[in-house]
């Protein structure tokens, strides 16, 4: 069976709230951050419906952002690979052909002795970035293939290589430390040999374009990955999908499976009106809230709560849309204890008219554990999501 | 995505404390006997980490002791089958060569009239079951095939059959049942046909050569099987394991895997004494403790319970050690009430410093229900003591 064979229309709307990072751990000292935070409007979202904790990809699996969204939108991640490099492509409309490779920088800085000193340059503010990608963009001339640089936000860009012969399997050259020299770029099969020569060279000229710089003076490149076709969520779900987001990647990632993606929000202001400007316009509409995850990396727990609490406020505003399907989710966990994406469950809750209630009335993972969601893989919820919504016929007579 | 690929090294250490048929159930009486036990030093361990209960092989199912163990080291004991036989013959250090059919054989007592009075012959203590083991191997002649005899402890001994043309789908002879005759020997397919006939002739010479015998008479075989490949513990994990196990059984599914298998250990003090000196060399612990087993299987409901005791004791020199992760679960259940293995979910605890805390402060299988790890497949519990000894990479960009 698969789900799309049951598909039928209905005249119902789905809001996906997405708070990027939002799982946690409990330790001797705290809660996790969301059940420390102050949520009364997600409180009164799990009342009235129900929780549960899901998992990305699987038992101990800790995802990156591209897994953990399409687990979210129903793709099972083991299945449908998405690497960092095509996600950023789409991120920025940068459409990607057969055969190319992309890959996600990261402008670093270098100290004197080649070893990297801070792995994102000090988060450098998008002008001064964007310079930097212009000077590489008219001094990188590689032999044989094209380059394509392109901002993203802060310290990220887009770096892309066209050219006859070229494979994707290389290793990242983000070493995911300090202290150390960049990675050597390695191919990790005979196919991805040259794109790994162009690699090289790539880095070299950057190195020696930037040397002067005293900070963004290295590019660390991560995710080498060519153009991918996903099946789309209006084929999949018979959906109008429509994203909301502000970063580039979940941008990307929308856009890839064929979901419209509006407006260029600045804030969680301007998402909730863009949201609902369009509103009769969609079936389903994915809200995306990255802070919670940005304060998660960098370790700082009363900024995740304060994050958190944020999203919190923007409920009402959501509800009063009038939406038959609510849920409300992460798509991974970022405990500011660990300062990185976890592998722990994260708490979810769904609420719609007909789903249900149980006893859980607080929304954080202590209680979501006891709630009518159980634990579940992520992509789970979206069938679930879809019911809710009278978008699923009876299976079998 | 294959969990193998994920595997990064680190500098932590994995403890998997073993408690054989841990499992048990609650009824209108009693609590399980894990309930009912004094466990402060396993309480602690659930306070300050999370629980779970876990099913080995999947619902409904009751495992035997190859597949339970499969699963608590993270191999799908639905795709890697191991037969008794193959377990006893790697426990005793046996090598089997391909075409080797192997099975365990049960010293049992027969009465006059052929029925079983009972299957374990008294468990038969070691040096009289060795020598009737020495009259079986000098004693029986099969033509065209040879056969070994082997002791193990007590009353379980190794029987192997070597000859062309053997396959081992072949019926067990132990009914599992008292008060009935040994069990014919029957092929499962048309290639195990020569190996029946053999068994069925090997059972002839057996009871006319332990005619005399007041008890020891017959022995009853079961789980026939050949020498399997497994992929070693090594390759699948990239740890240096080592396994502290008394008996045979559970050190041959250990070497197997490619353990180590550590010493002579008589009891539990040395079994501690032992891993403790060899605590630097390895990364991971796999610590057997088979007793609450034995006296599940004799019905034993109070001695089950102070074996749960007698391994609780254990639990600050296994912390005393600083481990990064402790794992104490079952590898099946075996409820007193039975006296005999079952499909009954096993508790299991986890303990690391970044597992997070749930609201569990017993260990039990009526709090664990409630704890941080669900309920789940026993192999999912790997790459959680993986990822919680950060030994896994993040999976995608």
């Amino acid at each position: 069976m698969e789900l799309h064979q049951l598909i039928q229309p209905a005249d119902t709307k789905i809001v996906l709230v997405v708070m990027d990072g939002l799982g946690g751990y409990a330790d001797a000292e705290h809660g996790t951050e969301l059940e420390e935070a102050e949520t009364p409007n997600l409180d009164r979202l799990a009342a009235e419906g129900i929780s549960g904790v899901v998992e990305p990809v699987g038992p101990g699996i800790t995802p990156g952002s591209g897994p953990g969204h399409l687990g979210l939108f129903g793709y099972d991640p083991e299945r449908f690979e998405l690497g960092r490099g095509a996600l950023s492509a789409a991120g920025l409309d940068f459409t990607l052909q057969a055969g190319d490779v992309a890959a996600r920088g990261n402008f670093c800085t270098l100290a004197p002795d080649g070893t990297i000193v801070d792995r994102r340059a000090g988060r450098i503010p998008d002008p001064e970035a964007a310079a930097v990608v212009e000077k590489l963009q008219a001094g990188v001339r590689l032999d044989g293939a094209e380059v394509f640089f392109r901002h993203e936000r802060e310290h990220r860009l887009l770096v892309v290589l066209r050219g006859e012969g070229l494979e994707p399997d290389v290793a990242d050259t983000d070493p995911q430390n300090t202290g150390v020299p960049p990675s050597e770029a390695v191919a990790h099969d005979p196919g991805s040999k040259r794109t790994a020569e162009l690699v090289a060279e790539l880095n070299a000229q950057v190195r020696a374009l930037l040397a002067g710089e005293p900070k963004a003076n290295f590019v660390l490149l991560r995710g080498f990955d060519t153009h991918r076709e996903l099946p789309s969520f209006a084929d999949r779900y018979g959906l109008r999908a429509a994203a909301v987001a502000i970063y580039p990647m979940y941008r990307g990632i929308a856009r890839l499976l064929g979901m419209e993606v509006l407006g260029r929000p600045a804030d969680l202001d301007e998402q909730l009106q863009i949201m609902g400007d369009a509103w009769g316009e969609y079936d389903y509409f994915f809200l995306h809230h990255k802070y919670t995850d940005s304060a998660g990396e960098d370790g700082d727990r009363p900024r995740k709560i304060a994050m958190i609490e944020r999203l919190d406020t923007a409920i009402p505003a959501v509800r009063a849309l009038g939406p038959d399907v609510i849920v409300v989710t992460g798509d991974h966990a970022t405990p500011s204890q660990l300062a990185a994406h976890s592998w722990h469950p994260v708490p979810a809750l769904l609420w719609s008219e007909r789903c249900g209630r149980d006893d859980v009335d607080r929304f954080g993972e202590r209680w979501a554990r006891h709630g009518g969601i159980g634990m579940r893989p992520t992509k789970d919820l979206m069938p679930i999501m879809l019911a809710n919504a009278g978008r699923l016929q009876k299976y079998g007579a």
